[in-house]
């Protein structure tokens, strides 16, 4: 491990869902060396964390250049954020709209530990590029997915460490049809078939059943999103043809 | 539990040393209801903690106000900022000055950390203030005890919480001397005595030797400081005398 911070190498928030997945090929193709990291913090879709060795074993094996680059997989664990958070994201209960018009998958701050956590490990692996999925097209409303959250994020971490980090966020302004389109043109059709088959999204932490777009409850905001995006991205390449 | 946010409220990072004892009793002199949170990370002084309760039933007993609003002691368990870290302050090894300047004691982002910890217990307990003994005075060159580093992680929490949070930093521009005269105006000798007796600063997690200042090894970084802030602080005594 190393102090000093080198400018092409990336660490990349990993989940297995969709979004991260993309992120990982967009910083494959980017970066000259690239790392996961993810969390354990009592999510009900911890089998999304399931995911991410299957996803990553899938992108490795596409590109010769890809396996070379691709270096550790990092997980932390954090209880007790999902202690602090008593969401609907870690306890059993109905997914709906909170208080202040916030949904009660809302875990206060989730991003800012995530991305604070990646920056502490990318400090310590000599890692200047983090990579996260934030999103403000389709956010939910969720206020730590924001850019301007991110960017005043960026700022107290490069203070804090003293470093200079950047905060990558290759998906804040597409829908998700165009994180789908996006992903197409990273790795073709072979990525696309290995997000719909290996990528997981939904919030009930349920394979749950096959629909086109991938496996889940089909029901959650997370699956309606998922589905609704790629309803958009098949219609544009119907458009295409 | 509210999601109200009082204003009059305040969480206080406590974590039982000299400086984290009189932001306590700082807080209980300003808000009308104070809470305390203290982490437990695999720290060497992992004896701090177990001085925050003789600490509180201290202060509590000295005025009937303080004891009325004191409110719930949290204790967050973050083992994994330890594992990240693995600093001299996580490891049996030697306290030196390390690469860049900072000494190895330096645990990166561990403020940014515990006060995003603090913001999402605070959003969850509707609680507006956040109260930190951060001091670039005599800060040992930790960047995230810097005023530019609060400032930032304030906007950072703020946008990603979607609250008006306001941290409190009685402490950033006060020498230890002057972190003792505070003491002494907010419960005269009875607090001074108690924070003597009670707190605990020193590095390597043992109580020590006793001092005039208190107890520790008398030889760490952390002992040196508050040795000399103490006798700065009692030349100030003789010199009004």
């Amino acid at each position: 491990m190393s102090a000093h911070i080198q400018d092409n190498s990336a660490l990349v928030l990993f989940s297995g869902g969709q979004d991260s997945a993309t992120c990982l090929a967009w910083a494959l193709d980017r970066f000259a060396h690239v790392e996961t990291i993810g969390f354990s913090y009592g999510q009900r879709h911890i089998v999304e964390l399931e995911c991410r060795e299957r996803l990553s074993s899938g992108i490795k094996a596409m590109k010769p250049e890809w396996a070379r680059k691709l270096g550790d997989a990092h997980t932390l664990d954090i209880p007790t954020l999902g202690e602090i958070s008593d969401t609907a994201l870690t306890r059993d209960v109905a997914i709906e709209m909170g208080e202040g018009g916030l949904p009660n998958t809302f875990v206060p701050g989730r991003n800012l530990v995530f991305l604070t956590f990646a920056a502490a490990l990318a400090y310590r692996r000599g890692i200047a590029n983090i990579v996260g999925g934030m999103c403000e097209t389709d956010f939910s409303g969720y206020p730590d997915c924001r850019d301007e959250t991110i960017r005043a994020l960026n700022s107290a971490l490069n203070l804090g460490m003293d470093k200079t980090f950047e905060l990558h966020t290759p998906l804040m302004w597409r829908s998700k049809a165009q994180t789908w389109k996006l992903a197409e043109e990273l790795g073709g059709r072979t990525l696309i078939d290995l997000i719909v088959e290996q990528s997981h999204t939904c919030y009930l932490g349920e394979r749950g059943s096959r629909h086109d777009w991938g496996y889940g409850c089909g029901e959650c905001p997370a699956c309606s999103l998922r589905a609704k995006g790629w309803a958009e991205f098949q219609a544009t390449k119907e458009s295409v043809r």
